[in-house]
């Protein structure tokens, strides 16, 4: 096996999509793995990490630095046992020590342990969805390190999760190939629109099927109540209207902040404070119910994600592909939120973040959950012309993935257009 | 200013010296970082990032992805408001994405803002303990960012405890340019020594004047109970003897193991699980008192530790000179132990990291918690050889660095001789 790697940016801060309280331009990024192999079907496992811009070169090194548990070794024997391979490099004694499991170490491990699954995907001639939610109970259970999260999910717990999931996962893979999975679109709520474009794409999400949207708040209050305002009048009662504080506050202001929004009837807050505040987000959360809270998309790993479970700090969970340790940490997240009895709504946007994620709400949906109810998938209409299997959406719903791997195959011309600071799209603006 | 980076690393995988439950073969490192400025004094900034090996060319990578921050920059400036110039890199809008405020970019702006810190003392000609022991209780909150505190520590209440400790600077200053301050050694303890080594480095630390010492413990219980027993023997009932799991277990395990242990009168228990886990942390304080809990070299950053503290989690604080954001964070987190009157024991050892966190030690007497009671730094006698400043025990206890500066300078023969990958120490071995 051999890796690969590409920094690839794209100049999102142009336009100034993407702006919220915390990132005001950023230029969303991929720090990008390719795995090839001498096999002769010729067949490469893609992944990435996201990034907003500056720092993807660092993010790069540290993919890079992963190599010496990949290369040279035997394709089969490392995707036989994804779960040996992840213990592998999450616990590497030495680079261990950059984290623990957390960062920019962590998002490396992502955008490999993400390849790795892209290549079993398309070695299965599956999507990777319909591939997980064809592995039995033990076999999904082997993948998940329990280590930090037995005082609230055993292993036999998982077991017991995913056995009673076992009964209709066939129904429900039919309902997904024929109907999809729920979405949610972020594309009205950049603090960068003037309220003239929020108007125009809220009445276009409504046009487009989707029944709940979200708006990034945080930066000044009047604006966030004369848009809010906005986007209900367009929107109507029945529309869920999720708010988004990117980590902006702290507690008290957090709570204060969000009481003054509740007459426009936000749905959730999300990202109030620090992601590694669950002991806030826990204040946070009863200091504006019956306004629900929601976090994740910073989230470092499965143990933070525990304990905001545990102090019943957050009531919608928002997994993210490439921030934690790939499919495999994510598979623990979906159990721990499923023993809770918490949603899992993921993040998305960025760059390939829809693609990927779909996967794994749909893998929750079949083998986990076994419910789409009260959930959603983040949707952003950014930057997916970029990939070989892009999402596609209809009404308002992510329509299953049908070809083989994890969607995550960026176009071999964008790798070259976009490359950083080498390729054409940054060249001249660099030079100039 | 102009910012240079090295990538240093000393092979001390081949003695097993620094060998615990979770890092049996650590190579230590330094992602090394020096500033230096077109001014006639001819002085530098130097600062590093402590890893064990492995990855050290990735933290390299992050701190010279913070250059545009500061090369070209005036060092007056930048110099005169080093709570500015925190807060600007933390918070750098696209950078910030590859934490936020954790890992290995986090680790980069301590190295950075060590390296100021240094240079900032250099030009004033005081040790870094005396030069922040001399600054107003206005001047040190301005070098606080309260942003995720203010629910735990407001800048009001920040400065009443620094009010407080005005009274008696001077006097304190003396006692510790006479005495010193008391550390505690960790020699004796490493998981690679056999039992003959162990009783032979207890009886050494016995007569160097330690009174307390510690024992690397969660590999193999039996052994744990046996070497534990051998140390007891050896040092008396007085010594105190903390043990460290180095976040080997969960929750439930770290209780049982712990109280197996108990007999042998254990001080504290030093990491028993993730350093993530603030809410495990507080679960096993109160399954294991009266015995001790205390953490801290792994915590990513002041949020952290603010639960921590909240939730009564721990009962020594460890911070750690190079992990959270430098300097400035570290005045937050001492400042936080004095609110909630827990005593601030830090983490040392590695490379340099005795040399740094003295200084925050006596800052701390000096100016904050006023006192030097139930605290101890821990001390490792590895590599002080390569700095120009290094630590001066006697008596088991640290004494006061006189030389203006952070003592952070490693030698310029030691810059190259153990430079990687093309340093003479390692080029031999990675040739053959």
């Amino acid at each position: 096996m051999s890796l690969e790697t590409h920094d690839v940016r794209f100049p999102t801060s142009r336009e100034l999509d993407g702006s919220d309280a915390m990132n005001p331009d950023p230029d969303y990024s991929a720090a990008y793995v390719v795995l090839s192999t001498d096999a002769p079907d010729g067949l490469e496992g893609h992944g990435f990490a996201f990034t907003i811009g500056r720092g993807n070169d660092v993010q790069v090194a540290a993919i890079a630095a992963l190599r010496p548990h990949l290369v040279g070794r035997s394709v089969d024997e490392v995707l036989g046992d994804l779960g040996g391979l992840w213990r592998e490099l999450v616990h590497d004694s030495q680079l261990r020590w950059l984290g623990p499991e957390k960062g920019v170490m962590h998002m490396a491990i992502s955008a490999v342990v993400n390849a790795l699954w892209d290549l079993r995907a398309k070695r299965a001639g599956l999507p990777l969805w319909r591939l997980l939610a064809s592995m039995t109970p033990e076999e999904l259970v082997e993948l998940v390190d329990f280590r930090y999260l037995t005082d609230a999910l055993t292993p036999d717990e998982a077991l017991e999760i995913l056995r009673r999931g076992l009964a209709g996962r066939e129904e429900r893979t039919q309902v997904l190939l024929a109907d999809g999975y729920p979405g949610y679109t972020t594309s009205p709520g950049w603090l960068g629109y003037d309220d003239e474009k929020l108007r125009r794409l809220c009445a276009e999400a409504i046009a487009d099927g989707f029944t709940q949207i979200k708006l990034k708040v945080g930066a000044d209050l009047e604006d966030d109540i004369r848009r809010l305002k906005v986007a209900r009048e367009v929107c109507g009662p029945a529309m869920r209207i999720a708010v988004d504080a990117n980590q902006r506050w702290d507690v008290a202001e957090a709570i204060e902040w969000v009481r003054a929004l509740a007459p426009f009837d936000p749905w959730w807050i999300e990202e109030p404070t620090s992601p590694d505040d669950v002991v806030g987000h826990a204040a946070i959360a009863r200091g504006i119910a019956p306004i629900r809270v929601a976090t994740g998309e910073h989230v470092a790993n499965r143990v933070v994600f525990k304990q905001l479970l545990q102090l019943d700090a957050i009531s919608y969970l928002q997994i993210d592909a490439a921030r934690v340790a790939g499919v495999n940490e994510n598979i623990a997240i979906l159990l721990l939120a499923a023993k809770f009895g918490v949603p899992v709504c993921p993040h998305a946007g960025g760059v390939g973040l829809c693609e990927l994620v779909q996967h794994l709400s749909m893998f929750d949906f079949v083998a986990i959950s076994g419910t789409m109810r009260d959930r959603v998938i983040e949707y952003v209409d950014h930057l997916h012309e970029h990939f070989i299997d892009p999402v596609r959406m209809h009404r308002g719903h992510y329509q299953a993935p049908i070809a083989a791997g994890f969607s995550s195959t960026i176009r071999p011309e964008t790798l070259i257009a976009y490359a950083y600071p080498a390729g054409p799209i940054w060249k001249e603006s660099l030079d100039g």
